[in-house]
């Protein structure tokens, strides 16, 4: 899979893969699954959509809040496994901070839920859950955990 | 497994499958794991269970919320897989809205743990969390997220 | 692995087992995963670290109640399946409860990142997720919840 070249028909690159915040893998490998630990609209080093949907930041910033996420698990899982050893993206869980009245989040999330399609095709399909959080670390608006699953050798 | 069935005696039928509020799979099956994206209390295109438990809703309505959400659980599993190729539900995650005060979610999840085991026996024996959430898609009062393993072939 | 001699080391020792709060399993293997439902700070039937970190708790009793979360995984999965039998930990998702302007989040999951690692040494390493929740059942200001891979036989 040339995810390089996919994203750059996409007009898009990899970012560098963001470091852990703590004593933890950004993916870890047991058996077949690559469990990738939370990400988040991290870009090169720099902290990107801070704030909350509906208050400092629009739906459509949501939306390419959480295609960024989902460029820095792409870039997790190349880094740590190398994508010709993926099968396919299994699910993801997507956690966003907004306004008590703000309905956006399953748009704000297909900014991920269309990367991967766009990007890994058949095997980028998914199943997902969403859900509103009082805070996420460092007061980002979104963030990503998901889980991979590998080929067999 | 005759899930109608088995239903049937508890005087419960299997709703129709909701349909993905965005660009995603309801059941995203990769090696012998089905993935079920988030389920809501919605029955046949109905939106029901809006709002905040402790608030606009009670625990017992909470009750039957939860229980809803298992079912529609269930008809996403049978409608992508059929359940001769489930060997058991292996966990998932509960998701509810609540007043700052109100403690009743383990009754409230007992309506979905409760019912995956009277209706899949063995099978439907499971693991749990269950959080507090800001806010759910669409204002609906628990979600659910759940994972099974399929039979080798 | 001597789990009990590894905690010794550390002037630790293994907690009871909580009993689960509703109609569902401390720990529930299918295939060659281990689910252990969401565990929380209780102590030998004694619930501990009741509030919110920034509020009636601070960061280093935050980081001492993920600890205690920890060691109650352990314990559970001592109980249910036994260490010899577990390959590694796959990953956490980690929630608390905390005053709205608090950030010492990832601080805080170290205390059970830092177990797992001191504990379980290279099948200790694992992914997180964290963020921060509504609510926690019984008001307790930690919870995790996690799976870990066991042999193949």
């Amino acid at each position: 899979m040339d995810i390089r070249g996919s994203l750059q028909k996409l007009s898009l690159a990899l970012p560098e893969p963001p470091k852990p915040g703590g004593n933890y893998m950004p993916v870890n490998c047991v058996g077949n699954i690559a469990y990738v630990a939370i990400q988040l609209p991290k870009h090169n080093g720099e902290d990107l959509y801070i704030g909350r949907l509906g208050v400092e930041l629009t739906t459509e910033q949501g939306y390419l809040a959480a295609q960024l996420v989902a460029l820095n698990i792409l870039s997790q899982v190349h880094h740590a496994v190398g994508f010709e050893k993926v099968l396919a993206i299994n699910h993801y869980d997507g956690y966003y901070q907004a306004a008590d009245e703000w309905m956006g989040a399953p748009r704000v999330f297909d900014g991920a839920s269309d990367l991967f399609v766009n990007v890994l095709g058949e095997q980028g399909r998914h199943s997902r859950a969403i859900f509103g959080v009082e805070r996420l670390p460092r007061n980002y608006a979104v963030g990503i955990t998901a889980t991979f699953t590998l080929r067999a050798n």
